[in-house]
């Protein structure tokens, strides 16, 4: 495998310097540390320890899905995506790679909550002879899939169509007996095995990603090749973006300084990326009394919203910006137009203009405000430069929690609520 | 106007009691501040000195924006609106409020993030012989809104619709000159007089969200009935649970024990409810060092995202869950269909029994913890039970702001990264 460049660059440059940054001394020490956490990933990729180093390289799992991406298309026109968190919000953030307004492929949707009335409805909205789901669960016996799995089940029986079912489904569970699993199974339709050691926060580049993918025509090969190439550098030993940003986030909090951390990405092709890093950062570093809140924000619109407490509130939040090359994209607004109405500075300009201004200044406002922040320039989200991405925040993330003293991989506190929920449902409240 | 009960109920028992709570003296002193608060707005809407007060008994804006709306309505498919944070997310929250799959009805989509890309690409797949476009801004010189509004009727003008301009738009600002009235002015358009006393993110009860809500085929009279309900209370000089809720935060923020606070609703319903209520706290309370960080959390998803922080993390937050009566409610599982795939336990259930007892088991796990919860329940999220919620959430934040000593209805931080962002438009960066 050539090792090939990192499709986006990162600076720490406003992030190291001014009132909110770190002392050198501490970022030094969080920096060796990432170094050293950063090897272990390495030798864990070479013992074969952590499947989810070995995702990005695999191929052999891709024939399946494609096979059941096509024949999930033929001949439908609304295709649903059943699952929940970590088997959701993967498929959400890739949905916002889709082309706009594209009439000749099906309509892909990912039921992420979980929610009877307009899920009810949205079943009632399908023509169930020709509609599809795709089932994700790892356990394979999540409640909310499995009811939902089951309700669209049960709709297309009631339409007469109990003996296609199969054609209808596709199911992504673990290889072991599980509810989910034995539904496939009873009914006959395909299933993908979910890697039994990728979690599912850190499932997206598996076939529980995938697959959806396939669904929304993108190019998954170029999702892991993004990947590969933001894993490069762990892999060869050298530095990587990943060490760095753990090593702030870890000298900020380690100070005391770290209340929350904001991702703000000006483009909507990022704007579930977001929610899907939230998790990410939430379930794998808050427990033990320690982490720190992920928020989510997106262009122009939280300049409009969340701006004023990033400037003027109490502080404690580091925010990385990701932008990508939008200067003179989109839309044109003619000079003479604009002078028309009176606002003659927007005259010759695009709105992809308008968004790279935009940025920079609130870069440079959150800078001269002492807040501290990292860059992060993403030249095309495409398939490529957003697998990369995926890539370099669950390596950023893994690394956050071995600074941190904590598991990333485990999700202790959320277990006693699923026993609690399930009491009270077969109690019947 | 005969008073009429609030449509939902708020239980602090879960938030007064418990490790999490403030001690009863500081609570019942918050209490007592945000009551002389609530009879300050009392006084202020009988001199008339605070327009928003006013807004939800207004019956005279409703002609022209009914008739604005049919015209709109008229021989079209696509309505887009336009428009940026407090222009546009009270839209995008009214949204969620519509009937599912409605094939009979216009499609209306909220542009409410700016980004060249997909904006360019909804424009090209638009009818642009029939698409109509309203654009929303308080001031009337929004760039981002101002350009989206060139852009559109450029591409219309392009398309050969020059001269059926003013059949195309309706724009919402206010009675003075900007560039968006001149925009209107100059091609002939029908205008809604925004109000001048009513700032962007306490707009969503004026013209700026009932054109948007009447486009979706809601019923804006009880939208604006359900705020009359939540607001009796402050103008009949009683107890109200927007006090309750300010003194519960100021209480648990004065004892240094509130970095956060969280918004959970369990419905699809309120979806894009969180986002709105984010930026009326984030931007009337984030200043001079002051202000906690919105969050927003939804349904049985975030209990897959958010909950292991919340209920491991550092603290220092404050949970406000917002349930509907779901119980019975969406498609029912078999019990033969159940057991057959070993999971009996959702036999005879319904989705949305599943839904409740989620958000049961939720509420007592994070108490449990220490974890300091409000209790709101909404039997009906229809027009009148959101409507009561809008204006409850937005009388909450100004009687917070009281008793915190800022200024709930500035923005002041925000305005420097305008100017920024304009003059590296004007240089062409």
């Amino acid at each position: 495998m050539a090792a090939e460049s990192v499709p986006f660059t990162q600076s720490l440059e406003l992030a190291l310097t001014g009132a909110g940054a770190p002392a050198h001394a501490v970022y030094d020490r969080a920096l060796g540390d990432a170094a050293r956490a950063a090897a272990q990933l390495k030798a864990d990729y070479e013992a074969g320890a952590l499947e989810l180093l070995r995702v990005p390289e695999r191929t052999d799992d891709l024939a399946a899905a494609d096979e059941a991406a096509a024949a999930l298309k033929n001949n439908t026109t609304d295709i649903a995506v059943l699952g929940i968190g970590g088997a959701s919000l993967g498929a959400k953030a890739l949905a916002d790679l889709r082309p706009w307004g594209r009439a000749d492929m099906p309509r892909v949707r990912v039921f992420e909550n979980c929610d009877g009335a307009s899920f009810g409805a949205a079943l009632a909205s399908f023509d169930l002879k020709t509609a599809r789901f795709v089932a994700v669960s790892k356990s394979g016996g999540t409640p909310e899939t499995l009811m939902q799995t089951l309700a669209a089940a049960d709709a297309i029986e009631r339409a007469g169509g109990g003996k296609y079912l199969r054609h209808h489904f596709v199911v992504v569970t673990e290889a072991k007996p599980s509810p989910l699993r034995k539904f496939a199974e009873t009914i006959g339709c395909p299933i993908l095995d979910h890697p039994l050691g990728v979690g599912g926060r850190y499932s997206v580049l598996t076939v529980a990603g995938l697959l959806p993918a396939l669904l929304m025509g993108l190019d998954v090969r170029a999702l892991r090749a993004g990947a590969r190439a933001a894993l490069a550098p762990i892999l060869a030993g050298k530095p990587s973006f990943a060490e760095e940003g753990a090593a702030l986030h870890f000298a900020l909090s380690d100070a005391g300084r770290l209340r929350e951390t904001v991702l703000w990405s000006y483009t909507d092709r990022l704007k579930t990326f977001g929610p899907w890093w939230r998790q990410l950062w939430a379930e794998s570093l808050g427990k033990h009394g320690k982490g720190t809140t992920p928020v989510a924000a997106l262009g122009p619109v939280d300049q409009h919203s969340q701006l004023q407490l990033f400037l003027d509130g109490p502080g404690g939040t580091l925010f990385t910006l990701v932008t990508t090359d939008t200067d003179g994209t989109g839309p044109r607004i003619g000079a003479q137009t604009a002078e028309g109405i009176g606002a003659a500075y927007l005259g010759g300009r695009t709105i992809g203009d308008l968004v790279a201004a935009e940025a920079r200044a609130t870069t440079e406002t959150l800078a001269k405000r002492g807040r501290p922040v990292r860059r992060i320039h993403v030249p095309r989200i495409d398939e490529r430069g957003f697998g990369a991405l995926l890539m370099h925040f669950m390596i950023e993330t893994i690394l956050m929690g071995r600074l941190m003293g904590v598991d990333p991989f485990s999700q202790p506190a959320v277990e006693e609520g699923k026993v609690l929920a399930r009491r009270y449902l077969e109690a019947g409240r």
